[in-house]
């Protein structure tokens, strides 16, 4: 691509960097701005570097935060010997946005990956066995993504737990709601018979 | 979607005003940002606010441009006197990337399109009729897009230009480099036919 801006260069370059940008769409998202007013586009930047500089990681559950303890730890309204177990901030997003959860959460910060390198000391697994041991949860429950790595680590941290009085779960897999039977994949409608559930247990998930 | 940290949240707000992308694609780029190292962040949000900040629109051409006038303008190696004429700095872009046209454009900022309230005083097209009655032009190449919008401006201005002694051309439509015969719309295949070439002439585009 060839320009006439300096500017403009520099500001497609940077924006091409982003995951699944590429230089078209950083052209246009860049014309884009050019068409916004400066202040709209100083809100933009300002907020990408304010982001960046002022978070924190949350000393509790790692999740992400604005001061030392994320406003989920700090809410007195939240129970909190119900700890929730995922692999990232997408994933408390995700649960929080269901509204369904009152429990408090605790990110590892990946899975279990050998091969990609990626071993229980780079995770958050020994900081969930001190908060286990320091009896601050009666339930774990594990929101892993249903794969190799995601076991791997659920039977890694089960171990490592041994015989702390902790009560653990995950969360139930199966068709999805307003999915279609014909379509589920062999496994998932295998192991949905085989997990089947009492009629009256039919509701959505309890924190 | 319910974020733990505000600035987080901020930043999603703003990411996702930008065309095409939404808010999970928003919350996909700022955790990617939350990654990257403060000194990248900067780098992104400052090209971005720079770029608004100081570019400016070249007083000939009305292309993006760092100075007063743009480096196309100014540059002395490029034939002052074919001038492109373009809907946006987006064409420009396109036509330098090719590195087949060595003279200078116009930028006109859009198409007279009635059905959208553009009329002709909206668009830089006064300053082309001036730039030609100055005797700055011996060829002017439209290089619109083929739609009625593009074909009523160029119409337009061609009525403008009267008597004035300047050559006009447009780029030549029909089928594409690389385009199967059978694949290619009625009205394309049939304009090709009757604006067939000799093959002498068979070559790229000459500035």
């Amino acid at each position: 691509m060839s320009f006439s801006s300096s500017l403009l260069e520099q500001a497609v370059q940077e924006l091409s960097r982003l995951p699944g940008i590429g230089k078209k769409t950083a052209l246009r998202l860049a014309l884009h701005l050019v068409k916004n007013s400066k202040e709209e586009v100083r809100q933009l930047g300002n907020a990408l570097i304010h982001m960046r500089d002022d978070m924190r990681f949350c000393k509790q559950c790692y999740n992400i935060a604005d001061q030392e303890i994320c406003n989920i730890c700090s809410n007195a309204l939240r129970k909190k010997n119900v700890i929730c177990v995922v692999e990232s901030i997408r994933d408390v997003i995700a649960i929080e946005t269901t509204q369904q959860f009152s429990g408090l959460y605790h990110v590892l910060g990946g899975l279990i990956s050998p091969l990609d390198g990626i071993g229980p000391d780079q995770l958050y697994i020994d900081a969930l066995i001190e908060r286990v041991k320091s009896g601050a949860a009666d339930e774990l429950i594990f929101a892993l993504n249903p794969n190799i790595q995601g076991d791997t680590t659920l039977f890694y941290i089960h171990k490592k737990l041994g015989d702390l009085p902790v009560t653990i779960t995950t969360i139930s897999r199966g068709i999805s709601f307003g999915g279609e039977l014909e379509y589920a994949d062999e496994m998932t409608l295998a192991r949905s018979i085989q997990n089947r559930q009492p009629v009256t247990q039919y509701v959505g998930m309890k924190g």
